[in-house]
């Protein structure tokens, strides 16, 4: 067992720091609630960014970029118009250091600015003001833009990737002629969003939309993907928000028709944040540390030779040599061999996504060279000592489920290697599922929920009428929230739960990050 | 002539934020200095980005992500450390907006920070602090890391894309074990630079290193590639600074040598910021508009499709079909049919790129569909007429030199294309690079100089010992400065055109924005 990493069952919440930590995904910084995400961190960002922007742009989508400072009065508009807006926010006041005369050696603000600006907790208002311009006429619809950027919350309470004062995302922002079609890309964006939590990071998620009481309140409708975390906790990984006219409203976005009168556009937005890498380590890893998905592995294979005499070195060498010529081309081997400058080797799998093959020549013991990939979460490894190429084979260790088996090499091809990456994939997300599918639980009663949260976890479901003072009462004493009304609903009516009238709706309660 | 772009012989600089209105590359925001790059701009950045990212990685970097805000303290240090130091940045000092009671509907900043906060004009403090954390032996060593990042620096006079105060870059900051290793470093990223940005945006280069009253104040060596501009000014592309251990002493950034002694590191940066997309506006566009070099293209064709009638429609679609078909494949036909929700219907030509042909059913008249792709800058353009139909050709139109061809359908094939934008590559930059060499002009004397600078402009070739006195005399003379001592010597020894001291330095001069 890990020494490092404290075992699931004991500790759920130190388990998840000491994974980060024993992978080096991130360091808290020195102001407080920011996060550093380190190299092996943002590699898992970096994958997701390269998955969704492919999925944003096949649907019709580009991007663009909107300054990161916001004028005080644009929020204070928004305040206006959003009852529980959040007002805890990064405030930009001065735009200057000068020296401090009374204080040698340091610095202090000067040049006060007119108005305060303020470090975007999202962009809604910035782009409204510049899609009012933009858009004239329904010539100019719809507008299908997505920023990928940093956004800043003043958070008390931080936990890395999870909530952190400063996190990257990417924010969808659509502007249509009518209300059907801005209803059609939220729910086509959802969909891009389901598909690629279990699609490209394994993780099976519930699509459904919020009660009022936990929608986006500038929004008519958000719709959400949840995820159910190992400690039986929901995580909601990305909303799509149908914004109706209410920003357009806010912020005078119109356009004249087809039939020559101003009417406002109907608005979306939708986004992911890093957050996402916060699910993917809680939906997959192990007490033994990182379990990375496939498609998002950096690393998709980590070699660790075995050799004690310089002999035997050159053996395990020139037969490693083999197994990357089979997998990479010679021509990458001979190109990775110019770029050397580390003890740790590193091969293009495949340039697409820059997933890479590590061969591992550090001056440490192969079990140390073996952990270090394990925690890091390294979908397989290959170990290679004297006697296996001998016998033109070597030992293939999956860190699923920590499987050993003997490969020959002769077996060895960039299509063997495709098709255990997938066959990994494929068992992530049954494993995810089969988990989250033995922890929903129906429950008939309000009684039978409470025991449920507080004894099993995970998602609750039952017929309730979504009500603001009901949830506010059932979340008080049980700190359970309606995750979402699922979208799949079984057509039957059955007695709320709470109010005991009739209804036909379904939802999901459960505990959440 | 385009009536909505000022001829760059009247005024080059309104011209060029002419071009940049046409095309719809970027706005002003409404936050001073700040600006919003529309799409059409982002795709010019996001294939900066593809291409360097590439380059970086080959070379073995990795990308990582460190916090926006930066502890007043961190730069104080720097401050005490960096003579000349920039001072012109934003600073948050409250954490919280709330509503102000003494104006009802508006807010006002609240929770004072004890400390306050900088929004990183560069990443190098708290990279130092992170790395002195990180690196404990050589064994870490190198460390190879870039960032992608928002900086922000209050400057008071901006210009789109070359001088706003937030923009877009990537820093990368590397550390070793030895000074050898440093300078192979800062070199290698500097040949990045050069060779991307003349095989990929057309800009040929001049590489060298700036005179110590010209380089960064806190490096050793600060290494630049310098381009020339259509009015003569240079323009500084990228840099790539050998900061020597000054940054590791510093912040502390020390490391177990070999020797198990401990030991300073050796440090490295380099960038290249939003300020390439000025680069290429100005180095390649013309009169009527942007000019695209083909590599950085977000869309490579534009097809204008000309008819009267129904039937001439159908007859035009169905050849334009053909064309598609010919180019993209038939299933990128029919899946951009299922994602069109615009009369401008597109089609990845290249997926890795994300590179699109567009085919533009909007309803307006050709004549203004041909401008509005010419003032993009969209290398070619095709024209489908029923009279082109019937003879089974369509007019393909060069953005480059405004030639039209008659092409024939069953000459069009991927590798058509390919060939005729590498083309287009060629020649733009050999015209860019006959410009440059036309406009490189050799000075005997001081007085030549100063007649060359005023007239001509241009670079200006001379011998000149480096000095501090001298270079402010010349700047304050003519408004020139040595934009570089190019890594290409003659070898030759000369007067030094200021003191008249033998000396075997050549310099270039030149204005620069």
């Amino acid at each position: 067992m890990a020494k490092n990493i404290k075992p699931r069952s004991e500790d759920y919440a130190q388990w998840y720091l000491d994974v980060i930590k024993a992978a080096q995904l991130a360091d808290y910084s020195p102001v407080r609630g920011c996060m550093v995400i380190r190299p092996e961190g943002f590699a898992l960002w970096e994958g997701i960014q390269r998955d969704l922007d492919r999925r944003f742009k096949e649907t019709g989508h580009v991007n663009a970029y909107f300054p990161l400072l916001i004028p005080q009065s644009f929020l204070a508009k928004e305040a206006q118009h959003v009852e529980g807006f959040a007002m805890e926010c990064a405030i930009v006041t001065h735009t200057k250091l000068e020296k401090d005369p009374t204080k040698p050696g340091t610095l202090r603000p000067a040049g006060p600015l007119e108005e305060p600006l303020i470090i975007r907790p999202t962009s809604e208002t910035i782009i409204g003001h510049m899609y009012a311009q933009w858009i004239q006429s329904y010539r100019d619809l719809p507008v299908l833009i997505n920023q990928w950027c940093n956004v800043m919350r003043w958070e008390l309470r931080t936990r890395l990737f999870l909530r952190t004062s400063e996190f990257l995302w990417q924010e969808g922002h659509t502007a249509h002629e009518t209300a059907e079609q801005a209803q059609a890309e939220t729910l086509q964006m959802l969909d891009v969003y389901a598909d690629f939590a279990e699609q490209f990071l394994a993780i099976p998620v519930i699509k459904g939309y919020k009660t009022e009481s936990e929608k986006f309140p500038g929004a008519d409708t958000t719709y959400t993907i949840e995820g159910l975390m190992q400690d039986g906790k929901a995580l909601q990984c990305g909303t799509s928000h149908n914004l109706g006219q209410n920003f357009a409203k806010a912020f005078d976005i119109k356009f004249l028709g087809r039939d020559q009168q101003q009417a406002f556009c109907h608005t979306t937005s939708w986004g992911v944040s890093t957050r996402m890498i916060g699910a993917t380590i809680m939906a997959h890893s192990d007490d033994e540390g990182l379990i990375t998905p496939p498609h998002v592995a950096p690393n998709v294979v980590a070699i660790v030779p075995i050799f004690k005499t310089p002999d035997e070195k050159a053996i395990v060498s020139a037969f490693i040599e083999k197994i990357l010529v089979q997998l990479v081309g010679a021509d990458e081997v001979t190109a990775a061999a110019k770029r050397a400058g580390s003890d740790i080797a590193s091969f293009f799998f495949d340039k697409a996504t820059g997933q890479k093959i590590v061969v591992d020549w550090r001056d440490s013991r192969p079990g140390d060279k073996q952990y270090h990939w394990e925690q890091r979460g390294v979908p397989f490894r290959i170990e290679v000592g004297p006697r296996d190429v001998a016998g033109g084979v070597f030992v293939l260790k999956h860190r699923l489920d920590r499987a050993k088996a003997i490969t020959n090499l002769t077996d060895v091809s960039p299509e063997w290697l495709r098709g255990i990456l997938k066959d990994m994939h494929t068992k992530l997300l049954d494993r995810a599922r089969a988990f989250r599918d033995a922890n929903t639980t129906v429950a008939a009663s309000y009684d039978e929920l409470k025991s449920i949260v507080s004894d099993k976890g995970g998602f609750v479901r039952c017929f309730f009428k979504p009500d603001r003072a009901a949830e506010a009462k059932i979340k008080e004493e049980t700190k359970a929230t309606v995750r979402c009304v699922p979208l799949a609903q079984s057509g039957q009516k059955g007695k709320c739960i709470y109010s005991g009238e009739e209804t036909d709706v379904e939802v999901l309660f459960a505990l959440a990050y």
